[in-house]
């Protein structure tokens, strides 16, 4: 699926993995941290914009405005938006977290090709496009030239099988793929889900798992399109878009098998994404903070799931909650469904979107010695505040059964 | 009534303005920023706290934590309300901002005398005690001994006459009084509200007025306890009170009248909260950010006021605008009453409760030039940001016309 997308988006029949090519882009993204550095590469290059409906700009990092330095940042994407009538501009309060938005208002389709300056831009994969991080360069060029070009990535096929048992989400699915592979177990190559296994996944799971393909090294992940993915779009995508599907026939570097019914709920245990263990099998671990949100479980799903559980219980008196949606639709949402409640009357903070404490902006952070059950995407040594603090990474069932009782716990730990 | 009640807990008949006195304290209140460097000088004494069912820790100043040193404080606060068994400690996301939980959870009531180490701690003259801001130093003996020493002040009374126009906010009465006495009007004095005037004003009013008596040097703001008191406190404070009344002939260092029936929005501008100026006198400003919330206006009325001005309106585009309930109870009466809808849908920001951007903390920082229409209390040069970012101080009304027409404006300038 991967070398197909490229090499449409190269003018070219087909490509080879190692191959160096150019690509038209449908979408270059960037936000408050990533766009300013490249805003000056641009000014360098001396040239329009290559197309203002072509760019996404979304300041959700250190917003709402965490400093004054952070303030400068919003206000030279602000600046750089209105000079160049950047349509898919999201002002606090109008949009939310990139990685959730672009998907939930149709800006990303299948069979696209979109770079972002940030990690995560891979979650598009989800939706049957290419999508991956640029750097700063890169993303001036693009900006620029609506052009980038890349190494063709091989690709590694995750064969997904069966169907995953009530209590496990999709960042279970992810959790425990890169606990198998390991964090650079897909270095530079690209992660194609298929099987029966995909039908059974929302297109949320879906969101949280392409996600996380660069948590593995990953170039990109990316879902085969079917009817999850059609009934997604549905109502979303208004512009024209190209279904591509991957040949019975392609060839893949490596072949990785996951049962989802022989799935648990797990943990990633500091200070690597991949040091992921079965809940029910780590020693009693108390924590001091649980956040639920963040690009890669901010979505709607993962909050009606952390309601579930928390509805008519309390957040243990030694922890401290803290839930944001990742967009100003998942808020309202939240509220409309009644969860907004049931984590306020749980003793939780309910936040504005915001990546905030994910990559220790704000919002949530940690002083040393201090562990929080998080159900962001790294829990590297010092993600989320001092060196001495320890992250634990996990799905929203996780992270609201061990807000309730106080330590690393999965929903049938409670009574 | 500030004469009498001090007089109460000094154990003496009557105490005159000058007097040097020492009282018994009926709460002692401190938070994240202030609480810490107090526990040093605290543990300095060696002695257990006076009374751990008249002491409130609020973190709410940097939390959810900004950053690491942030956490540290807020650390240090949880350790110590466990290590002291503090009863009226709240952890983030069961409380809010401190001076509007105070009230709302009835631990303050008429007549008790209240030292916090926090300026705005004056807020709860509203409901006819006496309370004040103290330092580190007042609050770690207070915190120890139970008691604080006191310069009885002079007393201001200012007689409302009249019933406020529908576009008036309390906040406007007390950018007005700001404005005819200066900043140093009332300076180390209590400032006494009486007349028929007060029977109009609401509890939230009242609260908002009494909040800002620091802002006009006041000692304290204090009024009368009458049936809007009671109604109030009925189902909130469960403890024994006793209503304190002023004398027909008490003597006050001056008089102020105001008719409020004569007063109209109002807005102070940079860098001082006298600086008033009446909305519909002002020329074209533009703004960048609108934040309504804090100790001063996150009120549920504030709320209301701000919302019914929202409704079926959108937030300017170049403004952001950003919403901070100030208690849970409060957050969730806006959902209940459909307010968060409506500024969601208006493309407002809603927060957390924090103190957040009001002293420049975080959650809506200024960069350079911006200029922001806030509900909060202070409008000092940098008090939001950049030195050279500049606050207009405004009732609900006013910020709310604000945000919806991107320039300093009152509802009546909204179509």
């Amino acid at each position: 699926m991967t070398e197909k997308i490229l090499a449409m988006h190269a003018g070219l029949q087909e490509v080879a993995p190692g191959q160096l090519i150019t690509c038209k882009l449908d979408m270059v993204l960037a936000n408050d941290v990533t766009a300013p550095p490249s805003f000056k590469e641009f000014e360098k290059i001396g040239v329009p914009v290559f197309n203002n409906t072509k760019i996404a700009l979304v300041p959700d990092h250190f917003t709402p405005n965490k400093d004054i330095k952070s303030a400068a940042l919003s206000k030279a994407v602000r600046d750089f938006a209105q000079k160049h009538n950047i349509i898919n501009y999201f002002e606090v309060g109008r949009g939310g977290i990139e990685h959730v938005i672009l998907p939930e208002k149709g800006i990303v389709a299948p069979g696209m090709l979109t770079i972002g300056a940030d990690s995560h831009t891979c979650t598009y994969g989800a939706l049957g496009g290419f999508s991956t991080g640029v750097g700063t360069t890169d993303l001036a060029v693009g900006l620029a030239t609506g052009e980038a070009w890349f190494k063709v990535p091989e690709t590694i096929k995750v064969n997904l099988t069966g169907e995953k048992p009530a209590d496990v989400t999709g960042k279970d699915v992810m959790l425990t793929l890169i606990g198998m592979i390991g964090v650079d177990g897909a270095l530079y190559k690209a992660i194609e889900f298929a099987g029966d296994g995909v039908k059974a996944l929302s297109m949320d799971d879906r969101l949280t798992i392409a996600n996380m393909a660069i948590e593995a090294g990953g170039k990109n992940g990316i879902f085969p399109v079917d009817d999850v993915t059609k009934a997604y779009i549905k109502d979303r995508v208004k512009k024209e878009y190209t279904i591509v599907e991957a040949d019975a026939d392609a060839k893949y570097c490596q072949n990785v098998e996951i049962n989802l019914s022989e799935l648990v709920p797990v943990v990633a245990f500091p200070h690597l994404p991949g040091n992921t263990k079965k809940v029910n099998e780590i020693p009693e671990i108390k924590i001091d903070q649980v956040v639920i949100g963040s690009c890669t479980n901010g979505r709607i799903e993962d909050m009606q799931i952390a309601a579930q559980i928390m509805k008519n219980r309390t957040v243990h008196k030694d922890v401290r909650c803290i839930v944001i949606p990742g967009s100003q639709w998942v808020y309202k949402e939240m509220i409309k469904r009644g969860y907004a409640d049931i984590f306020i009357d749980a003793g939780a903070a309910v936040s504005t979107p915001t990546c905030g404490p994910c990559l220790g902006a704000h919002m949530g952070i940690l002083t040393a010695h201090e562990r929080c059950v998080s159900t962001t995407n790294r829990n590297f040594r010092g993600r989320m505040g001092h060196v001495d603090s320890e992250v634990y990474l996990a799905g929203p069932q996780v992270a609201a059964a061990s807000a309730v009782l106080g330590r690393i716990a999965q929903p049938s730990d409670l009574k």
